[in-house]
């Protein structure tokens, strides 16, 4: 139901590009259609390095982290800034590097900002695993940089480190993580961070209600376990609750909403089957594993997900955005409550790369970035008549 | 995600009847990959008329409705009856003629069958609108035909008649109904048929619990109402509920589970437009309807639908599975209690007409009847290796 509507004016400047071969670093914008809104899709800017996480300062700048180790800050005329300084070193390979960005609930009082990211053996070893630090932003500095979160064990892979980082509103922060591909039978024990969701405090410090500290061998920091490599997270605008999306192999991305101490059965129970087709497991349903809550065959390849609660887009308030590598598209998931009513797929012919984060703008827009060597940072607005 | 792979043996007997134009009666079987299942795609007989309504005996043969009026036997062996004595004129006329057909609850006892059916202004004026009879049937012969329900106003129009008949675990019979498409208006007042769900016992009269009994104006065989086109109707497994499938207009089919005296909507609240495009409402959500469980954009213009409980396809067991009419498939929508995890697209590329209804056989395979002047009884069974 999409149609790719370009303006005569925009058209010229985008073919111009084409056949140039030059950087276009203006406005190029399309409209397309969509069910219940008109949308106007511009490039604020490219030329992104792999941009992995996306979050907005109260002036209206976006801070985005590059995979490679940078993180940057985008004015909301697309300038990008050089790389802001105290960032840590990160393992960048494959799927790993500088991974998501968050900023604190208070950060106008407390000006700290979250990174998580591929973090090498500090022992000098051969592996690595997703961490957390956090740092105070002040201009274009991170200072007072303190590691909070480091998933363990460490461990020789390039593949499935997660990892968004959200709040929930009485303050945790909740670190999705992923099972590192060849560990991936780990997500089903508790004396490991592999395929777990976890909450902390702000500080790393463990919550005292969390679901396994008075359990001998558990992880304190874990949450809920069973998951494959989780890169998507928000938290439900009316219930707090946080929602989760993560990749399944071949078919079997999940949509989940973790409950305290869930399984969510990954690698026992799953809907999906390995690359190469081979069985991973032939059951969906296994006791004491929780059936996910929405759930795609083929996959989409999930990446990040918001609630959008924004003005700018009337007719989708409430729903669930879940923005997708494999087919460059948001699947916009309208819900009642939390009840899934119809899935909609946006914007599919319209971005021509894999989108690798949504948020949604402070001005209610809808923002993504793209998963490419010349990534975009790319701005959805409404253009109903 | 389906593949058609024909028998080479089968694909020869296509072949050789798509070349010489004969009409083939014996078995044409396709096989096709789905999600869980490989199935198996059998053509049991062809040639009926516009086949509307499908219901099994005890003994494994079909009665099947055509449209044009006939209501016909089909044997497990494919054979077709001579009509069926004792069934009601029809006013065969675009949408309307002979509909849906349903057995008694206590069918073994007492031989009632019931039809749905287009029936003409008794009093000879031009209107017509859905009605009800039940007759026994004694071997072809339907005897002690009596009318037990009839919509009104009688209604001067082709289209949107419903109807489909399901009794609830408690004995009631649900009839579903269509709005009359000009008449849309009246599915949201109670003082007429039109775009509602009846509830009555099998004999006609009226349960004393329905909900409008009591209310001055309001007919009380009324169940639920602001519907549009109801023709599928199912009853759950566990919940003993209702549930409901319309058909929306360009967009909006929707799966309801309706309550009683629930309002669903229709015309002021729908996810659809006119066919021509324009809008009937730009509402979703008006104060004091109902959110469908689930809907379609764009229509797959739906026709029945099972929950399926047999043990043919395991996989599928408890899944809701809505049969349509434009693209020739069948909907399976996943479901964890009455949620709806996920949707499959089933038989799209192995079913070349589209499908009127839907049911399951005594022996849990899955059986439809095609939309078409030279329908046909298709059987779907388990080809897992
Ligand atoms: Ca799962
Ligand atoms: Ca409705």
């Amino acid at each position: 139901m999409l149609h790719k509507v370009f303006k005569t004016s925009t058209l010229a400047l985008i073919c111009t590009t084409a056949l140039s071969g030059a950087v276009a670093v203006t406005a190029q914008a399309a409209e397309a259609e969509t069910e219940r809104h008109k949308v106007e899709v511009t490039t604020v800017t490219e030329g992104l390095n792999f941009p992995w996480g996306l979050a907005f300062l109260p002036n209206g700048d976006a801070l985005v982290t590059e995979k490679s180790g940078n993180l940057r800050r985008v004015g909301t005329d697309g300038v990008i800034s050089d790389p802001i300084l105290g960032v840590p070193d990160v393992v960048y390979k494959s799927q790993g590097g500088l991974l998501d960005v968050a900023l604190d609930p208070d950060f106008e009082e407390n000006e700290w900002v979250y990174l998580s990211y591929s973090e090498a053996d500090p022992d000098g070893g051969p592996g690595n695993s997703t961490a957390v630090v956090r740092g105070k932003l002040v201009g274009n500095n991170l200072q007072e940089v303190e590691v909070i979160f480091r998933g363990m064990p460490k461990y020789e892979s390039g593949a499935h480190f997660g990892s968004r980082l959200v709040f929930s509103p009485e303050g945790h922060l909740f670190v999705t993580l992923g099972d590192r591909y060849s560990a991936m039978d780990d997500a089903q024990t508790l004396d490991n961070h592999h395929g777990k969701v976890v909450r902390i405090w702000p500080d790393g410090s463990v919550p005292e209600d969390n679901p396994f500290v008075s359990q001998d061998g558990a992880l304190p920091e874990i949450w809920s376990y069973g998951h494959r490599n989780v890169q998507g997270a928000a938290i439900h605008p009316q219930t707090g609750d946080l929602w989760t999306v993560e990749h399944g192999p071949k078919g079997g991305d999940e949509v989940n909403i973790p409950i305290a101490g869930g399984n969510y059965g990954w690698p026992i129970a799953t809907y999906g089957v390995d690359y190469d087709g081979s069985i991973i497991s032939d059951q969906t349903h296994v006791e004491g594993t929780l059936q996910p809550h929405y759930y795609w065959v083929p996959s989409i390849a999930t990446s990040n997900a918001i609630f959008y609660t924004g003005s700018e887009f009337p007719e989708w308030q409430g729903d669930f955005l879940v923005a997708a590598l494999k087919a460059s598209q948001v699947a916009r998931l309208d819900l009642e409550g939390e009840r899934v009513m119809h899935e909609e797929t946006l914007f599919k012919d319209v971005v021509d790369q894999r989108i690798r984060d949504i948020e949604q703008g402070p001005d209610g827009a809808i923002y993504l970035v793209t998963d490419d060597r010349n990534g975009k940072l790319i701005r959805i607005t409404n253009a109903d008549d």
